[in-house]
């Protein structure tokens, strides 16, 4: 198996992007990828896309050769890979295998969504549920995270106060973000007091609808140097599958899938979770973020919320969490995220984040999540 | 890069199966591949899944996530592929990579559609063309493949008659396959005499809509003689991309990616056309049926027409084509196209084709793609 490093990256925007079309996204995000690796286009050998729906936003499926074709990639294989709102880490991680394997020397992982061009996201969104015995039903996502919410509260007293520190928090760092949907710092109060979507999880509890698309270039490790001075190193790339349904859990508070992936992940590293030195989580939902710094092994089950209260994920705190602004701040255009997720990482690890860097960033982690966990992609990254 | 063996294989009855649901016939092509590859399912490590438009068909997108928790894989990774009719051939092509890669020892790799759940499949199937210069013009997918017959006949002398045969072979071999979804022989007059759908392609010019399932097990060639007798081994995996829309291109009687694809795989087996005993084509509509012994290199291009008019492409001829049945007879459940052919050649390789076994057969190949070539996927294999 060969070592694999990332030697460019691009994100666009993120937001309501009016006007841009869903092509005009993907090629815009492969194009500054291709350039900050100082590759030219021809010498990608493939390309995995992540897209969670591309079908039901846009009624166009077969997106990879779609991108093939736009872009003048053709005749290389081009692939979509699809977990829901994991689709781009997943991207990400069979870009990385396609590199392990030998099968290919250089591969753009990419992902993106286009979620605006609907009159209504949420039954689209709501397929990433199971369909028969959620979404039918009535439950949306919202609804699903706030029952693991109401519980973890139940269980382990943790506080609408708390959660409401995950948004504040991933809104501090975003302000810095200049590609962010919402670069604004927001206060606890402003959380308690937005519009109740699904009690207890309120409007800024919740990440966007978004617009966006993100690209990563991959080639063997041992080649990384010939193109950049700053390669980026894939130390472990992970994934690991939960129940769809949430009634098919043993437990509310706990997702399974993440611990898997991350357990796997840190083996594959040889690293602990104390070695991280900063992590972008998925906080499709404030809840999600608490879970995650749980999950991933950060504090023990339970005591995230304090440990979130006490100032831990600041960016200079104990382990940063998305200091990009995460999906609540950066916006959250579904397949795009995971890829995202790794532009931020190497960002930092160059030491190129700007107002938001993590000082002497060596090591870090990306959290990537499929439904309420049905899916899990962890990946860990170093300089 | 390892080398990959296939040790078991399945497919469900192809049909319209109205008391199966979407997770039934996954979950029954899983089982029954696992039981033919005499392993445990806790031995497996990942699945790959293919499919085109669950989102589209039943609603439901994080499938991968749906068939792990229904059939108890979790928490193995598990991702859906998708390049709409070329999936299945993309599901078998990453579960390669990531046994070849070291990443994963065990892979079930399976598609799976289900079509007859909707009133009218057509806008679905239609997704896998380009949806703003294709579909949304009315353009469906008979009518794009019904240009490039009309322009082969015109360039190249081919016959009306000629086309009826590619689906006049594909019945006789279907009639002898089980699993068929039209085990019934056909004459060419039927085939003139049917409805005409798309000028010149008529009914029985066209495959059917079908639900189906098909899965198969990889794992390192060296391992595979623990698990059966029979292995069969990948000897190429080749994957090309095209244009998605048919305006961008050159011309309308070559499909460029499976000549890319195929000379890739030729070149990865160190074989030559003559190598090959048999090979499953995609035949979606007779034309392509056609298009695909001369741009796979068995016939010159435009001699097609006149070569399976001579029967080398029936079982007892040259280059036996599509003993299943081929995608008019044994049916075409989008996803699960890619793997039923992939586990018709291994029945095949194995000697277990019963009525339909094509003699000696040693060297076999599989040719899917998508849309109309916007995606192929082309795979060889060997006893």
């Amino acid at each position: 198996m060969r070592d694999v490093a990332i030697i460019g990256v691009s994100q666009t925007k993120f937001g309501e992007l009016w006007d841009k079309s869903f092509r005009d996204l993907i090629v815009e995000a492969g194009i500054t990828a291709i350039e900050d690796a100082n590759v030219e286009g021809d010498e990608l050998d493939a390309m995995y896309v992540g897209n969670m729906s591309a079908g039901l936003f846009v009624k166009q499926e077969h997106i990879a050769s779609l991108i093939a074709d736009h872009s003048g990639l053709a005749p290389i294989p081009c692939a979509r890979v699809e977990a829901a709102c994991a689709s781009g880490g997943l991207a990400l991680r069979n870009g990385i295998m396609a590199v392990a394997s030998g099968y290919h020397d250089m591969v753009i992982s990419a992902g993106v969504e286009k979620m605006t061009d609907v009159v209504d996201p949420t039954p689209a969104i709501a397929t990433a549920s199971d369909q028969e015995w959620e979404a039918q039903q009535g439950v949306t996502f919202p609804s699903l995270y706030a029952m693991m919410a109401r519980r973890h509260m139940y269980e382990y007293g943790t506080t609408r106060e708390q959660l409401a520190m995950v948004s504040v928090i991933n809104h501090k760092n975003g302000a810095k973000n200049p590609l962010a949907q919402f670069p604004m710092e927001i206060s606890v109060d402003a959380v308690l007091n937005s519009s109740i979507v699904a009690d207890p999880l309120r409007l800024l509890d919740c990440s966007p609808v978004s617009d966006g698309a993100a690209a990563v270039i991959l080639c063997p490790a041992e080649d990384a140097k010939k193109y950049t001075d700053t390669p980026i190193y894939v130390k472990a790339s992970a994934q690991a599958s939960g129940t769809i349904a949430l009634h098919d859990r043993k437990n509310l508070t706990t997702i399974d899938s993440t611990v898997h992936a991350s357990r796997n992940a840190y083996k594959m590293a040889g690293l602990e979770p104390k070695n991280i030195d900063l992590v972008e989580v998925h906080d499709c939902f404030s809840i999600n973020g608490l879970l995650a710094v749980e999950d991933l092994g950060f504090v023990e089950k339970g005591k995230g919320g304090i440990a979130i209260e006490e100032g831990m994920t600041e960016i200079d705190g104990d382990i940063p969490v998305n200091p990009s602004g995460g999906l609540k701040a950066r916006g959250h255009p579904l397949g795009a995220t995971g890829i995202a997720q790794a532009a931020e990482i190497v960002w930092q690890l160059r030491g190129e984040a700007g107002k938001r860097q993590v000082d002497g960033a060596q090591t870090g982690m990306t959290h990537n999540i499929g439904g309420t966990g049905g899916t899990a992609a962890v990946h860990i990254f170093s300089n």
